[in-house]
């Protein structure tokens, strides 16, 4: 295969603008590989950083290219680069980090301080025809995975990695708050990870019923529902083993906290708008219970692509909407705007 | 030796109301052995039900006998009770758990649903000249151990407890908030557990000063620091690894959080006034702490044992003001109204 | 119902020789209950007492009921049991601890210096119409897992555990040497525990065949290969993250042993006739494994019924031979002669 | 500082000789740092290398320079090396690891399989004017440790690697087999774990002595008592919570096993001459101990630095024996014939 020298990149100029560029096509390193992109799902920080141009003290300063749930094929690789071979579909961790740090060395990469992170400025994201990654952040998929479906293990990670922060056991009951993609894949790690019980909680209706297709064996519509009772009643009257908080809710947060049993475990995966939550601090003392803040995830590529590969749930649906690179504004402005209506929008760079 | 058939007791009839009364001395059940009680700390909760009436939920709604840090020698043992011995000099750890439960069963004994704790409304605690206890929550100390000492194994043993929450390990850093009697035994903790850097902070320097003999690395006046400035600083720029809240201060558990490096644990010992506090999520997140409540001990008894006969650190200037069961409702008054003069008060019941 | 006074119980009286006697019904502790058996498996202890009488140091002294793989229902309570009710039908833990000593108090009840264990001497066991056993190892059953379904999970706790003790991760990998009962169970376990490639090995096709039904990944016969080498193939050239040998064979334990990858994890399950193994000392250290002795479980029987309840594998087909009490000696017979044929016998004292 | 382009270093050039040659002094890669090597121990290893060429599938194949437990000074820095200074004082922990396999990123880099160690042949190890690191390796020491100080940070590390791999806790039991280097620096490790009793065992005087003053509560001399009986009766008649073996004797492998308590955790550390080693299996199962290989250590040095730098134990008089670089074959010599003599031969390159 012929690698081209330019490419087509959407690139962010301002919030809510984005244009197609004409870009050459990355140089590699000597360690790293050429992925030609083919499946890129939108995030919800992609969103946010397309309305707001910033998440927090992250702000967006120059254009940018934003994406970073992606997969694709390897089509070119560095001089040093033995991992993989030229034709190899692979899922690809949007982030490389230094593996000299404390943090690196004892297995927490994702708390590399000079970590590089897809679509986290400054860095460059996936919604264009080519991305160079470091090989050892890029794993190959098995043909029965879909492009799509490997694009779906950046926020599935995120769910199996607050299983892995909670200790999440079979058997065991969790309750995961938000049925945002990131929730939605959290019940598959919940369900990968052997919970007999997964509370899921919401207030869409097709997002609740897409946690239920997705192995949710109990849907709280907290409109409906006060969702501590619910829990609780469902439960047995005990709290749950584990809870998650996905959706970046201060009240959704409190819930998840008073949902668990004594010696329960939390997980505060969402970003809430406001740095400051009052929580009740009786609850975790009294309780005893363990809170686990959940920043990204490390070393979960590989069991991913083992549960999806296995066939623990059908992810297929979840993507509702479809654009090709030449419209990643368009996808931007779905997900921005369809909130209650799409669940993941995916943009093809190279359809 | 002759037990006597009735003994005196402290007993709290209303709030800042004490009285002896000539009582029964207990009769054992056949697992049980009778305490002669030598020595009596005054706990911040002994003195927080003396003051009024209640801890939260926690009503006292009958005369009860307060006091639950103490020690004492065995002086009868019930028909089936082989642990010990008659006249064993031992430490009482003030809890009886069922063994039954989940929790009991899995090691974690502190979150029994049945639990009996010395001085918890209705159960009568230590101020007294015998109580009666389940001989396996007896532990023989060492003639080299006082029961004055032995009497400060149940606030040290909150201490060992939030160490082993937090996971603490030899040549480590940690923040210690709070320099009360908990606060103070959790530095004597910190030590054990091999802590290389401690940094204590409270206002009364009192305190500080006892901290350092203690073991603390560094004394942080909060009336003339930051804390998190200061601790920053004095850890060569990066957050520790372990915080410790102690003082049940909501400003103090916010300074407490951020003082913690990436990955860093929080441990939540302090019960604030009010349950409702605003906590930085973001901090827990980007930061990816864990928190961990920390409710009472289980387990501890035999290596604070270890740790005080070894030598640990010199806990004795610890007990700045002594009284005879005579002059309990005196020694409460002294913990209520001395809080930046005593550091523990201690009752000796049969002195 | 009207509880009888006699009951008949299968009294081994020496070895291979068994027979039916009328007994007392156990009259019941304050916090015990009477269980009418309704199923009971027969181990491989049974039938190495059934043959010799001992195992090891256990020594057979006295006539003692044989049994410990049972189930039943609830017919009467003592004075003070409140966690279960008349009627209810119940998993039967075989075992009662003391709940006081050091391993009982951190979660390590199997340890339990003063553990009473059915049909280990001089215990009886369930070979028998009754038996009582404390409320807290009675665990209620729903109606959609059968006695003899409820039976299966003693050897299915013992595979539990061996996961527990490997830290069994989802997405791993797992050799399990030796497909008898408890080989099969915890291929179950395995399974539950979310583990993505199970080998089993065995020496009889039917054995293999079940395990395949059960979960394994795949089954290797090893008469035809070294399992070893079968397995590195397998599982692409780097061995597996876990190793649990169950079937007390020197040659296994090598196998399992050799069969892992670098900071793999091995579970010593079965029990050789000899002590002393021959073990690859340098394999240990170079591969920096871990071994982890497993004896019995603990706190296994709630995670097990909702692991069963939830339809993780059909165990039914494992049960190949059925017998009612009077015939509990041709039961253990059967299971002494036919260990190519048979996989679960199974004795009905109530049928 | 000007940096000489040559410099001399010990060459073995077979068994038993060691010539000084000169040499380049190695051209700095970007992300390295040379070191200027002010004392490098006299290790087990380098000795067995010296005497036989070989350490089972390690042969030396051709000249090789040995030693790996050394410090220095920085005195060059690559061209991105950012960490470091020139003039720094470090202790070299003597491996190089990529970073990027599972093992890495999962923090055992110790099982990086592309792992680049020193004196382990065909990699030049340190018995040389200059050694270069990549400069994660290196870690900064304070004034008050020397560097013969520092150079014992290696032994020590394989100590601290045991503590962390059996989990010792403060207030615990362990015995150590063997009082090599290794063992005696185990010792100080099991102290700064806050080992409340520590048994160590060997054959001569000298290093039982040496054990003593470093911090070992109890000195069991094997000539004289049968280790497991006179450890279990100085433990109050029970097993030891940990045991280390050290000393790659079968014997003392055996021995280590069962002076264990149930449950209790066992360290494989010493590498005996021949690979089988017959362990009792039956006492793995029945008191379920783990056993846990341990092969060199990962991010030991920090921590290391800590507990040496804060006064843990005087270890200087472990160095029984001084050379030059010059007289490094005399070093080795004495190393190997002395072994009831010495305790650590030091070379000095730049003396």
């Amino acid at each position: 295969m012929t690698i081209p020298t330019t490419m087509k990149a959407a690139v962010m100029t301002e919030p809510r603008r984005i244009v197609i560029e004409e870009r050459p096509v990355p140089e590699l390193g000597d360690d790293e590989a050429l992925v030609k992109v083919m499946a890129v799902g939108v995030c919800g920080s992609d969103v946010h950083y397309y309305e707001h141009g910033r998440i927090g003290d992250a702000v967006v300063r120059q254009p940018i290219v934003l994406g970073h749930e992606c997969a694709g094929e390897v089509v070119a690789l560095g001089r040093s680069a033995s991992r993989l071979r030229i034709g190899d579909r692979v899922a690809i961790e949007p982030q490389t980090v230094c593996g000299r740090c404390p943090a690196c060395k004892s297995g927490k990469y994702n708390l590399c301080p000079d970590v590089v992170f897809f679509a986290t400025p400054p860095v460059d994201g996936a919604f264009a025809q080519y991305v160079k990654m470091r090989e050892d952040f890029l794993f190959p998929i098995p043909d029965r995975l879909s492009y799509e479906e490997a694009s779906l293990i950046e926020p599935f990670s995120v769910g199996i990695h607050a299983a892995q922060r909670t200790g999440l056991k079979p058997g065991s009951s969790v309750a995961i708050m938000g049925m945002g993609p990131v929730g939605l894949m959290a019940v598959v790690a919940a369900k990968a990870f052997g919970a007999s019980r997964i509370y899921a909680t919401d207030l869409e209706p097709i997002r609740l019923e897409a946690a239920v297709r997705l192995g949710a064996t109990h849907a709280i519509n907290i409109r409906e529902q006060e969702p501590v009772q619910a829990i609780m009643q469902l439960n047995g009257g005990i709290g749950v083993d584990a809870a998650w908080e996905t959706a970046g809710h201060p009240q959704a947060l409190q819930s998840a906290l008073l949902s668990l049993r004594r010696g329960g475990k939390l997980a505060v995966v969402g970003l809430p708008a406001q740095a400051e939550i009052p929580l009740n601090v009786h609850a975790i003392t009294d309780r005893e219970v363990d809170i686990y803040g959940v920043f990204r995830y490390a070393n979960t590529y590989p069991s991913a692509i083992e549960f999806l590969a296995g066939g623990i749930a059908d992810v297929k649906p979840l993507i509702t909407d479809r654009y090709p690179l030449g419209d990643t504004q368009a996808a931007l402005e779905r997900a921005l705007t369809n909130k209650s209506g799409s669940l993941k929008v995916m943009v093809y760079p190279n359809a």
